[in-house]
């Protein structure tokens, strides 16, 4: 044991890390990534980094360390090696392609959850379930882990619905149909969600226009039993930590393995206690499943896990190819959706999806006969009781009920993309609109986005606008144009492709 | 393009980063491990992390970067996203299990070198390479890779001989033997070596004793030129610098992918202009390669490699399951060899395995003839001539040629274990003798090691001992002392394992 002067770094690390000299380290028999425990009045586990910027006989501390010693930070503590989690073996057999017992898996979620875990050992976890994958008794067992190491709600009631759609497919704003569909039938639905991250707005981006969203599980719970549903980001409650924490190592690669795909679905709606569920899988060129028999497959893994962690799971594959409605970005969406509550008019392509995934969850929640869901459905929507429901959801999270389609305005600098021949529209390249809508600014720009004037099949004349896009400011508006026409998303039957400058400037 | 006031960390990352605020971040589309471009009067493209401890509108600078930017750190910079290197995308194809070209893997291992890449996508290339392994190719064009991102070092004359032992066997301090053997002859040969990274004294770590160690490639070529060889520390120069950054990711993980040790090996000789490899693979329990079928593909597989890269390889497999000598510890190490070197009498594993090994060289670089290596090695060591050599190369690298093994005292601080019974040593475990040689502070503290005075299958009696610790330190010693009567390291037939304390401090 080896006693070290504290010097501390004005820096959070996110986890318990602390610096030793070189010297010191050797001194000790530390080298970076080792564990050392700190002790001061307690013992305190942490990552050992070794940088010459620390002299030696001091320890650099970051500043997660000084918080977790207490209110003023000790001048020195002592230090000794100790051995690595568990976890960081376990994850060695899994790179040995070697199965691993619940107990293993376990304590691999809890480490990570917890931060024990550097990044080099995180990689190496995803890495390895990427390339070998995992059997089902892993993928349930990682499933309850990550249930397990987080906040869960349970309801007195039940049945408890839920829905969750795979993504992949731009403008999908059905959420803010489908749960005031099954509230107002009288069905239980507290539906978490998610912030975009490669997309243009995610549900929660939507329905923050409306309310707030960020909430605890025990808020949640009460609210959803006053109203019948919320909805609410996922990402402000401690509901399945471990998918966040993934989702850190495997951004940067750019995977998504297949085994923690399923557990973090899962593992969302097994902690908010849902009985039911309804999952979207859009399929076609440009979402996560490219092929029938791709989706089929998720489908089926979905309900066996479902099955195994006590959950009725029901899957729909959806027409993913093109925009569902006409518009990308959070305020355009809002907008769109909230008129089609209010005039049960707009794109059928939301209305039929959002009543026909509604649908399915209002029979297996018992409320609609089978075969009549759809029917419910749509009754919900064109009777106004959807929109009411809505309105309740929306004062219950603390938003304005009396809010309107038309108070929602897109961003006041706007482009639009002019056709520059008569013809059809042949090609729509989703993701370079879902680009577009980014450049101009969302998802954190409320008013940026995309609004579609014609989609992939549809005619135009020469100089009618394809797309009209949105901004909160102006050089961004100037980006996304200019990215819009060096490589054009929108190409209509036709049109030359060399020297056409279509955007006017509104 | 945003302007950020920048904050200066005061810690070194040992390569280019910056922190955001999340809201700066997600305004200007960043994710952690992004990569931004920053601009001050030139370009620098730097890692981003996201932490809140920035405030809205600054920047998180660590000292790296303002190192590069120059003299004072500017108080502004602009910050763009940009896209990650293109490694990481080649990265991916490896988890995928695709093949790599030429180039894409030099690009890899230069951006491991220049420190472009963050943990994550270092763990992800090391995990993907030791699962899916690489083509005999790919293995070549790492092993270039690796030689071309480094210094290298060019011989006027030739050939130019080296060594490498695969390591896993204590006490190897053959080198300190082969190499003035070979140079006493008229061959070059100059030796780059590591310090102990597990084990309890590496080549560079013994040789500390009689030279200094650090030396440029430049400054490596002029005395092997003079005086026909050196060893020096690889780690000093900048010879295949990839190697100790892919180390950095392997060790956390404990794992050695295959196509790794070879390029790692391959490539330090290939640095220093090789021509003749002879390389040590000591086969046994405790060592890495743990029988003769194994030793043989390693074997095959190096001398591929050497064929690939021009170099003629020949490797042996050597006895690894016990000691080489009687010795483990940097002083007691180098008081053996020296030994042996001044008297010609020593322990046989020492002599018999230094002589074959410097024979096969001797044969290889034409000094002597096929078949008379070995009495060519035995007759340099019995007449003086390699003691004389490695007097002048410990001259050469700066220290005293006067030296004699009798003024190198291992620590003052000694304990030895005494055996409980008559009998013959019926277990001897190496591992454990190692870690108490390196409790007792090796290689750090160079008095610490261990004496052998019993191996197995060696014959003992009641209370003499069988091993003694020395250590520059009296609570090492006594750590030490606490770690071997803890969990015994040697078995004598018939002792009784419960409530010995067989130790006597001396």
């Amino acid at each position: 044991m080896m006693e070290f002067k504290v010097q501390q770094l004005q820096i959070k690390a996110g986890k318990y890390k602390v610096v030793l000299n070189p010297e010191d380290a050797k001194e000790i028999g530390v080298r970076a990534g080792d564990r050392v425990q700190i002790k001061d009045h307690s013992y305190l586990t942490a990552i050992a980094e070794i940088g010459d910027m620390i002299s030696k006989g001091n320890v650099g501390v970051y500043q997660d360390i000084c918080v977790k010693l207490g209110a003023e930070c000790p001048l020195t503590v002592d230090i000794v090696p100790t051995s690595r989690p568990s976890s960081v073996g376990f994850i060695k057999k899994m790179m040995d392609k070697q199965k691993l017992t619940q107990e293993e898996i376990h304590q691999v979620i809890q480490d990570i959850v917890k931060e024990n875990l550097t990044d080099i050992e995180l990689a190496a976890f995803v890495t390895s379930s990427y390339i070998h994958g995992m059997s089902n008794d892993e993928i349930e067992w990682m499933t309850r882990a990550m249930i397990d190491t987080g906040e869960k709600i349970e309801f007195d009631t039940h049945p408890i619905m839920d829905k969750h759609s795979i993504g992949g497919v731009p403008g999908n704003k059905i959420s803010l149909l489908v749960v005031p569909i099954i509230a107002a039938n009288g069905l239980l639905i507290p539906k978490t969600s998610s912030r975009a991250i490669t997309g243009a707005a995610g549900t929660a981006d939507l329905m923050e226009i409306l309310a707030p969203v960020a909430f605890s599980a025990e808020e949640i719970k009460t609210m959803t039993e006053k109203v019948g549903g919320v909805i609410v980001w996922g990402g402000a409650t401690n509901i399945a930590p471990a998918d966040d924490k993934l989702i850190r190592a495997e951004y940067p690669l750019s995977i998504d393995p297949r085994c923690q795909l399923l557990a973090s679905i899962m593992a969302k709606k097994g902690a908010v206690g849902a009985d039911c569920v309804v999952i979207d899988i859009p399929v076609g060129a440009g979402t996560k499943v490219h092929t029938m028999e791709d989706g089929k497959k998720l489908g089926r893994d979905l309900i066996d896990l479902g099955e195994r962690l006590g959950m009725n799971v029901e899957c729909a594959m959806t027409y993913g190819a093109s925009p569902v409605g006409r518009t990308i970005g959070p305020a355009v969406e809002v907008r769109e959706a909230l008129k089609v509550l209010e005039t049960t008019q707009g794109p059928n392509s939301l209305i039929e999806k959002s009543t026909a995934l509604a649908g399915i969850l209002l029979e297996m929640g018992g409320a609609a006969p089978k075969g009549g869901g759809k029917a419910m459905a749509v009754e919900t929507l064109r009777s106004g009781k959807a929109l009411l429901k809505l309105k309740e959801i929306i004062e219950a999270q603390g938003g304005d009920p009396k809010i309107s389609y038309k108070d929602i305005n897109p961003g006041e600098h706007r482009g639009e993309l002019l056709s520059p021949a008569d013809g059809y529209v042949i090609e729509f390249d989703n993701k370079r609109i879902v680009e577009i809508a980014r450049i101009a600014g969302a998802p954190i720009d409320s008013g940026a986005g995309v609004w579609i004037h014609r989609k992939k099949g549809e005619q135009v004349k020469k100089g009618e606008p394809l797309i009209t896009i949105f901004s909160d400011k102006s050089w961004k508006l100037t980006k996304a144009i200019k990215t819009a026409e060096k490589d054009y998303p929108i190409i209509v039957e036709g049109m030359l492709l060399e020297r056409v400058r279509p955007f006017r400037v509104l």
